[in-house]
């Protein structure tokens, strides 16, 4: 091992996933070395601290025949994950950035990361929250729920918002940004205890245990006896199926991702669509990357209620690159509680 | 019989229809009368001239306890139907309207109609154009084409148009819109007669027979190799699976209607949804209804094309109320070139 050169521990990924992913579809491994000092201009050597475990990492395991391919590059089988992260710039041949910089952006799942495209990560001004908080509710997911809510779904003071997948990196921060606005809201999880976090933490309206539900339709038509304004789609199949007959005219529904159907071969047919007719919905798919030149208005937005405490944040953090593949997987049977991240490193 | 009253024809809905409609589902009767002076203020007697068959009409059929019904009033067993028509005004109690007038709205399957709401009644102003294309161009279908290509799908110059049942009475004039405005334009249809009038007539840039094709897929992409940017849905179902594989980044989808999903008790699922996401599409319903306001502003854009014979309309007339059934069933069979209307009476 020549001089300036460490071993270098990483999740790879063993080969494309087919249904659910299983920690059998990663490694973990140590025989890579990397060196300390990186000499190529506008390269930038990261140590990276924390690692953020999002459903989007799922869709990058699939054999690229799929029709995706196109818009999202998937992992290669052998090499690591990547995937957001926060990190501590080492060296740096990129005039952006120094040696002790924090930084958060893509990275991978490994100790050591060099960042050939270092443009893409956003250098960390504000360090009197927490640093883990740049996997969350200050990085993607955050941007993510600010855009998708503030920015697709036009919301209105006294509108009814639905909200799936509501306690998770994303659905937790809609909920709470529609409570700011005067909204009604609803959102549904999976668990007794994500139901009270829900109600009881982030102060949604009404929570619901969809696994309790045996007719959704039924289940919104009582939580929204006058229907729906805006739904918050993280789920699909079923529950789409479910939100459109709830639906009320010219309402408005933002597609963030559709979670339960990553892991099927051939995802579920929705029916109802003849219901954005009937009653002139708008739906739109949006992903986060077309809004990120409005990161700093989000910043001067949500920073005064972080520091207020008018708006929480539940982190479930794994500890060790080791246990990433495992907090990885539970993101699709629903077992994390709150926003799954790895940490890795305090230093 | 008392004075100033006469028999009145009219076409009933027998009973609620499941499956593909048929002429067995109405029947004509004479046996109603109708006195041809109204006393009743605000209301209008009208003498149908010609009566519009649309495919919402099917939807109207359906036994009520389905999710339209709060949307749409569906047609009453053993009343007549109704829908668009145009009349001659024959006795008027409303200050709006006077005998002799030409008015194009929603009237009764019927010789004579009273009409109790007229102000949903438009007098027609322009009588140098065909009186039927009021059922058309110049009515609902044309307020239709315009309304959601120019105002949902936000279209630009040099983009790639898709218009599916794009013979029909709102397909034929998207596309020639679309030209207007420099687009490409194709066209699918369901006959070689069909297709080559779109190329021909209509001047669409490509178009072809969705029977003729196995996997729909393949041909849109054989057609679009760059993709669609904005596609105008009247089909539903299959192909609009096909056409979200095949959608640009940022493109548009008009749902105007799923004439394929009418006659199904249970319409077939749609799986390739999270292309909304990962192309960032916009998907919106619509119903003409919510853009009438604009009728001056499209009669002013569409009848200088019109007169100069920019914009060319086919029509399909079936003559008589007795055969209003077989007409209005053979839109479903696709048996109808061009807008499908009955010619019910010359003066």
């Amino acid at each position: 091992m020549a001089e300036e050169e460490v071993m270098n521990k990483q999740v790879i990924l063993n080969n494309y996933v087919e249904g659910f992913p299983k920690e059998s579809d990663m490694s973990l491994v140590t025989d890579a070395t990397i060196r300390l000092k990186c000499a190529a201009a506008d390269s930038v050597l990261l140590k990276n601290l924390y690692l953020s475990c999002d459903p989007v990492m799922r869709i990058l395991m699939r054999n690229p025949g799929h029709d995706t391919s196109s818009y999202f590059t998937p992992y290669a089988p052998g090499s690591p994950l990547s995937g957001f992260g926060v990190g501590r710039v080492l060296d740096s041949g990129h005039p952006h950035f120094k040696a002790g910089d924090l930084v958060w952006g893509t990275t991978k799942w490994e100790h050591y990361s060099l960042i050939t495209q270092p443009q893409a990560l956003h250098k960390i001004q504000h360090l009197d929250v927490p640093l883990s908080y740049y996997t969350g509710i200050l990085g993607m997911p955050g941007m993510t729920a600010y855009a998708g809510f503030h920015e697709v779904c036009s919301p209105k003071q006294g509108e009814y918002v639905f909200i799936s997948a509501a306690s998770g990196a994303v659905g937790q921060l809609v909920g709470q940004f529609a409570k700011l606005l005067g909204c009604y809201v609803v959102g549904s999880a999976g668990s007794k205890e994500k139901v009270d976090l829900l109600k009881n933490k982030f102060k949604f309206d009404e929570a619901f245990n969809y696994k309790e539900e045996h007719d959704l339709t039924a289940a919104l038509k009582r939580y929204f006896p006058e229907g729906i304004d805006i739904y918050f789609e993280n789920v699909g199949g079923k529950f789409l199926d479910a939100v459109l007959l709830n639906m009320r005219v010219h309402g408005r529904i933002a597609v963030c991702g559709m979670i339960s159907q990553y892991n099927l071969d051939k995802p579920e047919g929705v029916t109802n669509l003849m219901c954005l007719v009937y009653k002139r919905i708008h739906m739109q798919g949006f992903t986060v990357r077309d809004y990120y030149h409005l990161y700093p208005n989000y910043l001067d937005y949500i920073l005064p209620y972080v520091r207020e405490g008018k708006v929480t944040y539940l982190e479930d953090i794994a500890h060790g690159l080791e246990n990433g593949p495992s907090a990885l997987v539970g993101l699709f049977s629903g077992r994390n509680v709150g926003k799954q991240l790895v940490s890795i490193s305090h230093q």
